[in-house]
């Protein structure tokens, strides 16, 4: 007995009800009507497959089965979030929720006896409505509600207010702290919002660590100058540096040795940015990953050096400033095993890979021993109306998923520590 | 007898002290406090020079010198405008507006009779904090309220009811038009806004023509990524064939063989404009600006071209769209010969060039024989507090358009026609 394919279907479509836009998208953040509606639905299925349906002071929600021959008093974790970004598609975190739901409704049904607890949780906030990560975070590290106190949502409302309202006093936020000693693993499933294993026509993605992430900016300044009275030679035009670097940075990984890094620029500020004015100071806000924080760093110093190089090269300053580096998160090996294991033995074609986005698993991974599994994005879109995954990727997913959580909650020795740094 | 360049001196640090800014600049707008205060004080200092002052409908200030000897009755006309852009310097438009006072009023106090009226003048608005050349083309092609109701300034508020609330009701506006044929000529004297007259240490400018001005936008089309999910290999990043353009823009007038031609980008809007996404659309706004119009052409159909090949390199899709192209003005043969003649008897290097910025000259060259010269800007710098001029290229500039202007008045055949095109 494993997983049952049509129910976890019902479900997914379901809860894409939930917030659903005239885009076909899905917009629904944490502590929002389409949040309340789904938690509640969610409660009602907890009740009919007899699971016990629970929430913390931080509003994660948590949905057990007991062990029938318990080996210690840890628990399994799988999960992810119910959140949404606006606007955004039906399985980012949906998709990790619905499947743990299915796995501990099948644990439950399965002669097979337990002998730790598994719980299926869905993380508050995971897309930042108010604060990125907040469930994780209020789960593993610890959040008070002085912390909260400045956050305001993407619409300018008070966290502390939307979370009173929403039923979730922020004085009792420490109370959702949990003992990191009493959780045996955590494993989280979700769509790659990549388009790697789509490309390389694989079912499933063992991912081996979350990507650090450094964001920073290089900032060119020269002179403006009318556009019309100042000819060509006599100008110090920002733009200039700014575009030499630009037609760089899709070579600056391999450069450094490290193909699979990425750089990103995304938003460009000119100033002043009038037609008619050369630009005085062009601002490029660079967004770098890799796996190894060292890679980072390298593209850094190349941007620098870079930066320097084309600035003298047109009369033009150029600075680099890091404004945020966040480690990259390694995954725990043993739990990268049993999917490989699971994928295998299941059939499936899995690639080991990184997740290049952020998950509450990095959190949850700075405490408990913690794995990841992709299923394929079709074009790789995410966040956005126009999400999708074949339905038999996604039971396939689900299916190593059951593998992996019943390997935890039936293993004489769980994941005994954090993953290696 | 000429100018008096102490009175000259005094009346430019007067008129700079309406709406002097904090930076050391003046915010001057048409219509606003500062510009009526300046305008009351124009109109005294005509009182104590004995020279009539006059507002048309438009708000255009006349100040008259009858012809003693009157050979016909067209008036010469000498002038520029009193208005600033937000925190602008004090010579751009005021240079022209007081020495052109001061033309006149030296041509009162001198012994030579003229034989055709002149008239100092200050066009509104140029700088169009509500519509760019208001108060010339109100004067020369004729506006009527009707044109102006959808009109806003800056800040929102509507032209026709600015333009009421400072005594100049828009139902009269039509009577401010005037017969070009009674207008013999204009000369107007502006800084030169840009660096070539300092760079090659000449006094006057003689200006042969207003260039013409494109305006337009590529935009390069890709698809929007995860920033951290998307391979390198796997882009369609717009940015990449925004940058490979970008990187061209400095040869291209060399390119078409109009190496004086000028071409920038000051402004780029980046969709969606997230650090952790890859640019789905990058929108370059660009401003191109020659004497000929075929160059102007010319240039944008590079810029057609190289934007289709960088779109194929990249995978994207890329488009030039035209937002306008105003010709090119050529200023009229007769007055060019009478700045260069007039610079040459006193001694004065000049350089002969385009204005690459527009001025109310080139709306009153369609109907009116026009001529235009420079004085030096300092570092090239307008529309900023850091606007200068060296007090005797201002006094040499006034020289010379008093020169002209004389010259205009006593002649016993003006120029007879607009330029040739």
């Amino acid at each position: 007995m494993t997983i049952d394919a049509d129910r976890l279907r019902h479900d997914l479509q379901t809860l894409a009800g939930f917030g659903a836009t005239p885009e076909g998208g899905v917009s629904r953040p944490s502590f929002s009507p389409a949040d309340r509606d789904a938690r509640r639905w969610v409660a009602g299925r907890c009740e009919q497959a007899g699971l016990a349906y629970r929430e913390d002071a931080a509003g994660n929600v948590f949905i057990r089965v007991e062990a029938q021959q318990p080996i210690d008093d840890r628990t399994v974790w799988t999960g992810s979030h119910l959140d949404s970004v606006p606007n955004g598609g039906p399985l980012d975190g949906a998709l990790g929720v619905m499947a743990s739901l299915e796995v501990v409704r099948a644990l439950k049904e399965s002669a097979a006896p337990l002998r730790r607890a598994v719980e299926a949780v869905a993380f508050t906030d995971e897309e930042g409505a108010y604060l990125g990560f907040l469930g994780s975070r209020a789960a593993i590290d610890g959040l008070g509600a002085g912390q909260l106190d400045a956050v305001r949502g993407r619409d300018g409302d008070r966290l502390v207010e939307a979370m009173a309202a929403a039923g979730y006093p922020p004085s009792a936020l420490p109370d959702a702290r949990v003992d990191p000693a009493r959780i045996a693993a955590y494993v989280e499933l979700h769509i790659e919002q990549g388009a790697v294993l789509e490309q390389l026509g694989r079912t499933i993605g063992l991912v081996t660590h979350i990507v650090g992430v450094g964001r920073g900016s290089v900032v060119f300044e020269g002179r403006a100058d009318h556009a019309g009275t100042t000819p060509m030679h006599l100008r110090r035009d920002a733009m200039r540096g700014a575009a030499a670097l630009l037609t760089e940075l899709p070579a600056l990984p391999a450069a450094v040795g490290a193909p699979d890094a990425v750089v990103t620029c995304g938003r460009i500020d000119v100033d002043p940015g009038a037609d008619n004015i050369v630009p005085e100071r062009v601002h490029l806000h660079l967004d770098i990953r890799d796996r190894d924080r060292g890679t980072i760093e390298a593209i850094e110093a190349e941007l620098r050096a870079r930066a320097a190089r084309h600035a003298h090269d047109h009369g033009l300053r150029a600075t680099y400033h890091r404004s945020s580096l966040t480690d990259p998160v390694p995954l725990h090996p043993r739990l990268q095993r049993y999917v490989a294991q699971a994928a295998e033995s299941a059939g499936l074609a899995y690639h080991v890979m990184p997740s290049g986005a952020g998950h509450d698993a990095q959190v949850v991974a700075a405490a408990v021993p913690t794995g990841m599994l992709f299923v394929p994005s079709a074009g790789g879109r995410s966040h956005s109306p126009q999400e999708r995954t074949r339905f038999e990727d996604i039971a396939a997913g689900t299916r190593v998923l059951y593998d992996v959580v019943r390997r935890l909650a039936t293993d004489e020795h769980p994941p005994s520590s954090p993953a290696p740094s």
